[in-house]
């Protein structure tokens, strides 16, 4: 899979793919993840990307001409699966959306910045606007790196058997069951007797009616789909 | 504000703090955001910070020494706010719960990694578990990153008043209105003529009724809340 990320700051983006899981994933040819820096494109002598907004307003807008270039240049070169704008009001991405763009070839991720970007690219070029939660950010380049790892993570072969994502918290409506790990006993605190009793269908048993009981105290809406309500 | 963050994985947060507004925060003083490699609070002589989970089941778990350790030392230090860890089974996070963390003075934000860490910490130490999004992340340390920047812009004085913060989505529960930059057509696609009309109240009323048209439109679920109900 290959990952294109435009943005006004790849710099920002550096250190989260050089490192853990989305490193790995490159290392093993599983993942391609590109940064595009937007002045680049910029065909203003001063590399500009962004001007006032029209009709009075706080803030700079992202200007059309250099995310067109970008786009254009990148899409003349392979075909794109999905083009990728990050924004607080997208669709909010959950894990089905991480599944589904797991699945994908090529996706451009377009980062937003300062105010946005002006409303015309986001009529023409983007395919699809995403949110990754109702919070506002200094830029997109955040909720980029949250897609990357959240998709890059899915795909066959990156993570180990060990890390598995199968027994993750989203895959099936539930939250993951409490989690404990040596030594049993900790300045008092005691590990549940019966994750010690050996007994793999007991403690399996424990696990899911924990898994149930925390999705239905902490997220009853979670909860609903779980019975698929 | 002071932020400290306890992570295996300090290297990943260091490109998204040293740039753009959090650097400038941190620059005039308004935040400082501190990493701790939670190694360096390990006991044991390999530095391990994890172990196998109890119970049969894939991922290694975050062991409770460490954490205890990095959060007794810091605590000894200063009072803190809050301990937060980001899990995807904590509360989802909002504009409104980054408004609440602004006003602290000190906060301690603990990632998770691996599968997860070991319930007693939860239950003993954490204050608030808080989650980005309904997906599952490789770490903590992008949920870190989100919280962090989205918290840290709030505070008084880091936007200047050309970027400020109250035009943004969220704050009153409505989407922003669709932004439109120079030029005013760009082969052949145009900004609403409104726009340029020069007529202040008349761009105004336009904006808002844009921007509660798309809220009712895209998120039926902030629209109700605008509305009150």
């Amino acid at each position: 899979m290959r990952i294109d990320i435009i943005t006004v700051l790849p710099e920002i983006l550096e250190s989260p793919f050089s490192h853990s899981i989305i490193k790995r994933a490159q290392e093993k040819g599983l993942a391609e993840i590109h940064l595009h820096n937007l002045r680049d494109y910029s065909e203003d002598k001063h590399r500009r990307v962004d001007d006032y907004s029209f009709g009075k307003g706080a803030g700079m807008v992202m200007a059309i001409q250099p995310i067109e270039k970008a786009i254009e240049t990148l899409k003349a070169q392979r075909e794109y699966d999905e083009i990728i704008f990050t924004t607080p009001d997208g669709k909010l991405f959950d894990q089905r959306e991480a599944n589904s763009l797991s699945l994908y070839e090529n996706i451009i991720i377009l980062c937003g910045h300062y105010k946005g970007i002006d409303q015309r690219i986001r009529d023409t070029y983007v395919t699809k606007e995403i949110s990754v939660g109702d919070y506002v950010l200094t830029g997109g380049e955040l909720a980029a790196a949250i897609i990357t790892d959240s998709v890059v993570r899915l795909i066959p072969g990156v993570l180990s058997d060990e890390t598995s994502a199968l027994t993750d918290s989203f895959q099936d409506y539930l939250l993951s069951p409490p989690i404990y790990t040596r030594p049993a006993e900790y300045k008092g605190m005691k590990v549940p007797e019966i994750l010690l009793s050996g007994n793999d269908q007991l403690v399996d048993d424990w696990k899911h009616e924990q898994a149930v009981e925390r999705t239905k105290k902490l997220r009853p809406d979670l909860y609903k789909k779980y019975l698929g309500e």
